[in-house]
């Protein structure tokens, strides 16, 4: 460790299923990377399924504190079956992206060499997608009234501010900037009249800031059918929470599966730390196998690195994932094998 | 016309930009697969931007009342880029489908033999989605708060009753039992924690009495990733009317294009008129040009027949459809061609 090395606190929640596996070489993978150049201190939080079938927290607020008080976060993967669909999901990871206001949730999507993806004809792709990640449907309003009879009335409330929205959308326009300047709308505003009406008014009005970058809109339902026909033509999306979550997995199968997919939850005004995932879930089918492909929670260590301005090092992971998966991405592997594979190359 | 031959009453509704040019087409197939067995009175309704644009009028009472008395409803594309997003789709469009109680949006994806699917490697697909088409996030309810500041706040809220999500699960495993006998429900139930709950609470109920038929559910976000990874998966997909209209754009471009894919919006209690319709939009990019494929719309009239319970009728246009897409579905016609080479098959 050189001397002028910065100090980071790096907080790390395996979670889950496959999370856990995969993890532990993202956290490698950092490690190497930023030799020389940071030091990191690693808190580890046993949070997830198995804690909350120990003892039943979920997140605690003592432990959130501690989260808060780190640089950034590297998470595994959230959900097991054996506890009820969105305790975990709403009680920790939805939790830690509200509470510690991550607004931008960047998921960028590249065809690499040596990967085949399940499209005839897929081209060069290579688009990022800025999902909203504080707002929309997934805030937890809503409810229900005379659940379980005949007569149940069940509710989800969609809540979207212009606060929330102008601070993404100028943060797609601005990495669109750094890219091939173009950023595309993604919503349903033909039948979302007041959300869709608003999204696209902040569009026009922060588009306004940036002449050089173009932009276009497209629904929903058409950005699913040009995502399969023409991926190429996408370079920024942009769009809310839960049609990002929609979009991103879409785009991980058209570059061969979501097993290559990296994602940040940012904080862009650094209030809170960052936190950096896979988009793949816990996967229980494959977990303690041995299977689950790391290279997803890798990549999620190299935007971690870039996040705290660590380029060079980000990079170093980034080749090597790239390589790797050129020459070995067709073979099938153990998640220890393409962990060791992939450190081997940095 | 022989003289046992049934009458009934179709209101003709083509609507917008390609709407217009392949209507006649579903029109003329419904007549010739028809003859002899039904007679079909038209009604023309001039509904969509022209008439919105000329008088102000989006679906007068008048007008609704006249065509809720027909049989069943033959409908083109609604939506012009020169209205508002949204004054068409919600005044008219949803307005018929919410009005009309025509809650089994239902939805076949098949892959015809020749044609290319933009998958590598797409196996056979063949399924249909049972989109819930009066409830979720359709209903219209919602708004805004401060509109055009800073502090402006949009709603939109999802609506979902027991009631409305019974019949359409019901709907669906009576389906399932006259196929592959398997229901996926689709939901984002890890979030949407009130509605998703309630439809899966649904669903296995339903499912008791459906012995024979297995049932999964997935996530909306996973969904996107089985149909490019594989399609053959489904036989009947169950979900809300957002899910259900984004799930059906993508099956739409893994079975080749929205072209081939047809769409009935069932009052499955028969008090209203059904309404069938192609899935894909006015496209006013290629509108007037004598491009666009009327083999969706013509879909849709077999769709209709079978409805009104002319299951060979149905057959006929079906097999013209399928002989036509086998033998000359990778040629690049005109609309008109394509229309008169599958009329010249039945
Ligand atoms: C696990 C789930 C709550 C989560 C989401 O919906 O955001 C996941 O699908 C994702 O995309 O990170
Ligand atoms: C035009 C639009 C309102 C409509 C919908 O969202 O239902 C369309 O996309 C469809 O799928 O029929």
């Amino acid at each position: 460790m050189s001397d002028s090395a910065k100090k980071y606190t790096i907080a790390v929640i395996p979670g889950d299923g496959i999370g856990k596996e995969v993890t532990p070489w993202a956290q490698k993978a950092l490690e190497k990377a930023a030799e020389g150049v940071a030091e990191f201190d690693y808190e580890n939080f046993d949070l997830g399924a198995e804690r909350y079938l120990r003892d039943g927290a979920i997140l605690p607020e003592e432990e959130e504190e501690r989260i808060k008080k780190t640089d950034a976060i590297l998470l595994g993967a959230v959900g097991d079956p054996r506890i009820k669909a969105g305790i975990l999901e709403r009680g920790l990871l939805l939790k830690l992206r509200f509470d510690l206001d991550q607004y931008v949730n960047l998921r960028p999507s590249k065809l690499y060499k040596g990967v085949t993806s399940p499209l005839a004809n897929p081209g060069d792709i290579d688009f990022v997608v800025v999902r909203e990640g504080t707002e929309g449907l997934y805030c937890g309003a809503g409810g229900a009234v005379r659940r379980g009879t005949p007569n149940e009335v069940a509710t989800e409330v969609s809540i979207n501010t212009a606060y929330g929205v102008e601070r993404v959308v100028r943060y797609a326009f601005q990495l669109a900037m750094k890219r091939r300047k173009h950023v595309t709308l993604v919503h349903k505003k033909n039948v979302l009249v007041n959300a869709g009406d608003m999204w696209q008014r902040i569009v026009d009005k922060v588009a306004e800031e940036y002449p050089e970058v173009s932009h276009d809109y497209l629904h929903i339902d058409a950005t699913t059918i040009f995502m399969v026909s023409n991926p190429s033509r996408f370079d920024v999306i942009l769009t809310d929470n839960l049609f990002g979550d929609i979009i991103t997995d879409e785009a991980g199968a058209v570059v061969g599966g979501v097993g290559y997919s990296a994602s940040g939850c940012i904080n862009a005004s650094d209030e809170y730390p960052s936190m950096f995932e896979p988009i793949h879930g816990s996967a229980p089918d494959i977990a303690g196998q041995n299977k689950a492909n790391p290279t997803a929670a890798i990549l999620s260590a190299a935007m971690l690195l870039r996040h705290l301005g660590f380029d060079e090092a980000a990079a170093k992971i980034d080749a090597a994932v790239e390589a790797d998966i050129e020459e070995l991405g067709s073979t099938t592997r153990s998640t220890d094998e393409v962990g060791r594979d992939i450190l081997a190359r940095m």
